[in-house]
């Protein structure tokens, strides 16, 4: 086609594309204060379904959401700072509060770590109240100099999961039971991302960590985006603030604690996993709208039809979207719902009526075929499954084409320059070679062992690591 | 019982029993900066609820939800005032971010109207894009001097909605719509409060609205508290953001708004309507926990038993928790329990086992009796269905005996001081006697007309005015 496309190709300029998917598939707009954004109804439905199959996930493993305040006072994260210039860059500071100057500065929370520590040292007595299992779902913010919505952004949405437990195994294995049945459940079996699960380096983990586990998927252009992480903490924080129990022989001790987050980053990785040259595609058990049914045009018989359809695939089970927006052109609504992603359109014209058929497009393998009416309620589960594991195979087999296994430091940031993955034996590359990558903006993403699984400590023998450019 | 109570009774200091019950059923805690809480994750789950409950309407009503920052430029709330003393002294102002002092300093949202009319005003361009229906869930802050948990706090949640429309009617039928059909029949059917639905008088009503719709909802002390709000906004913010959208007659017409809200004051509501002196009772259909199965001893074949009553309570869709924590006494359990107001309570020892028998303990008619296990699932349902009816009953028998028809300003404020509710005719009050009444510490909470409907004007003949003190 002649067309001028509507998004810059992916090939020509990858982070043109994205913003220009952001923009045109109304995901969310830039806030008035810089980097900071608005979350418009279509990005916001994909983080709402995100939330629910992750908090379904949390909730699983035993966890309770609560809420801790947005204000930080100043002396929770820094003793010395005298002016509020002595703080962190990343940091908002309110100064001045009910009509005058605070006599002493907040924070806005950049994370909860320390107001929820010092409310556990409380909580926690006795080993009943272990082990605590907390969650919170909130906005956090860190201000930020080279913004990118979603990936990048001063206030994001975020969980954080924060937990308390009697023996240094309970929370190693709480830690590794969130890594593998939340987030990689969830990454891998909803959002068909093929992600990696590793372990951090000494250099990459959390500065109050113990271990931090992490889960990396490959996006479009190659680099890596860090999905989400879950640390143990071991007793760092207990020491901190004093969080210790009394055990069942009568002694005080120091509880093992946890701690593990992922954020609205995660619609960014979505965007760039799965996106293409003409939009979003959203994998199906995603998806907050996973079938549309268009009118192609405001005949009478057609809107009573595709209402009738939207009924009867919701009945069903489907989350469904009407379009009997007539006064629109066809083309013009087709094209918006091929940018929003949505994995099946079931379009219905006046002659389709007569047939009994519709045309059914389907926006993850593409193309379009004529079915009948009748059997879309039969068909459709079967076609959103099929959908859902073409998007986790497409993602797998980017990632294994694009990896490549490599012996030197010189070829594993060739590799990741060219917009790939490199696997490096840990033992060739170590602390000395991570920091010569370094120079070249490479990163190792994580360390995975020879099986797959992930490496038991920092110096597990046979360790790769995983080396590439992240966002 | 000759026992010292676990509460402050509500007849000695009502205040002291709230913040006892709250303190004691670990709902919430202050936080460190002063006038914000931290809400315990058994509060929060009754505020979960309330989100899920409320959420089905809101979307059932049409609107999408969406998220704003957190952040509000300076310029969009004040073009006058030069230095941060001269903003409102309800607001948070951050001065600094990223290390530095900011040129413009930003305003922490104590309501998203303006920033989210910024949008819409970008947004709306034909008649095609309206109505526009959006919600937010959010935090909010409001420097609070005189700060109580959930009704009165720096920092609290909430749900904004915004909306646009073509025409009048159209905005005033939706605000009507939400009142009605989002929150009356969620306080009225969930939270089983007898709230009276009413029209603020000019005085009370919100500054931008053209009529403020409120729900008020009669407390353990007869004081009232304002569940909820829905405004018609006219066209005040379509004028001050020029929101306008190109008509089918191809004329630029301004929009028609609404706004409406509701918070974690609805948590305090529920405490001050259905608690009593031995703590919360939470309505069934709210319930987080609808009954909780206990232990009564650690022996095996006990712990085996509620475990199985748990699993076959959840198979029947009842939300029901195992509290097998024997380590603790049962006593001190139930007595957790009765504080946290789960509706109903299943106790389980040795003795039962033999007769194939359980204690049920209704917290909200009171009592105890053996019940046969094996009936449990098939009782269940009914006894929650009556409890919460009872609930309901209970709050309209309240508002009913202490509620007084006056003739009198004096009256009606002496019934108000008392601790009750008066209805006067407002062409016996009016706005000077609102004045008066003012001088008292009581207020017009809304009008309703004879027939309990709510008045269509501010001068609609026959209205009532319903006064009171509030929170
Ligand atoms: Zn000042
Ligand atoms: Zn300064």
């Amino acid at each position: 086609m002649a067309k001028a496309p509507i998004l810059t190709p992916q090939a020509d300029d990858f982070p043109r594309w994205y913003q220009d998917l952001i923009n045109k598939a109304e995901l969310a707009d830039n806030g008035p204060v810089r980097g900071t954004m608005v979350i418009r109804p279509y990005g916001y439905g994909l983080w709402e379904r995100m939330q629910q199959e992750m908090d379904a996930r949390i909730k699983d493993a035993g966890a309770s959401n609560a809420y801790f305040p947005l204000f930080i006072p100043q002396s929770y994260l820094t003793r010395e700072a005298e002016h509020v210039e002595g703080f962190a860059p990343e940091l908002a500071v309110v100064t001045h509060g009910g009509g005058k100057e605070l006599e002493e500065p907040v924070v806005v929370r950049p994370t909860s770590e320390t107001i929820i520590n010092d409310y556990f040292s409380k909580w926690v007595q006795s080993y009943r109240d272990l082990p605590l299992l907390i969650n919170q779902w909130a906005n956090v913010v860190r201000w930020e100099m080279r913004p990118r919505v979603f990936l990048r952004t001063t206030e994001f949405l975020w969980q954080e999961g924060h937990t308390a437990h009697a023996t240094y195994e309970d929370a190693r294995e709480y830690a590794a039971y969130i890594h593998k049945e939340v987030y990689a459940d969830f990454m891998i079996n909803v959002l068909g991302i093929d992600v990696v699960l590793g372990r951090k380096t000494p250099k990459e983990r959390f500065a109050g960590a113990i271990n931090t586990l992490t889960l990396e998927g490959m996006m479009g252009d190659g680099k890596a985006l860090q999905m989400g992480t879950s640390h143990e903490l071991g007793q760092n924080f207990a020491k901190a603030f004093n969080t210790s129990y009394l055990s069942k022989d009568g002694k005080q001790e120091l509880v093992w604690q946890t701690s593990w987050g992922s954020s609205t980053r995660m619609v960014g990785g979505l965007i760039m996993s799965h996106g293409d040259d003409n939009g979003l595609r959203v994998p199906p058990r995603l998806a907050p709208v996973q079938a549309v049914v268009l009118a192609i045009k405001g005949d009478d018989a057609v809107i009573a039809k595709v209402r009738e359809i939207g009924d009867q695939l919701k009945a069903a089970g489907i989350r469904v979207q009407v379009d009997d927006r007539t006064d629109t052109p066809f083309g013009r609504r087709a094209v918006d719902w091929e940018l929003k992603g949505v994995p099946v359109r079931i379009e219905v014209g006046p002659r389709d009526l007569e047939n009994g058929t519709a045309m059914l497009a389907r926006r993850i393998p593409g193309g379009k075929e004529p079915v009948r009416i009748d059997e879309l309620v039969g068909m459709l589960p079967k076609v959103l499954e099929e959908d859902q594991a073409l998007l986790l195979a497409q993602s797998r087999e980017r990632r294994e084409s694009r990896t490549s296994d490599v012996k030197t430091i010189e070829e594993a940031a060739e590799a990741a320059v060219a917009g790939g993955w490199a696997r490096i034996r840990w033992a060739d590359l170590g602390p000395e070679g991570e920091a010569k990558l370094a120079e070249q903006a490479v990163t190792v993403r994580c360390l995975v062992s020879e099986d797959g699984s992930v490496p038991e400590s920092d110096d597990a023998p046979g360790a790769i690591a995983i080396v590439a450019r992240a966002y």
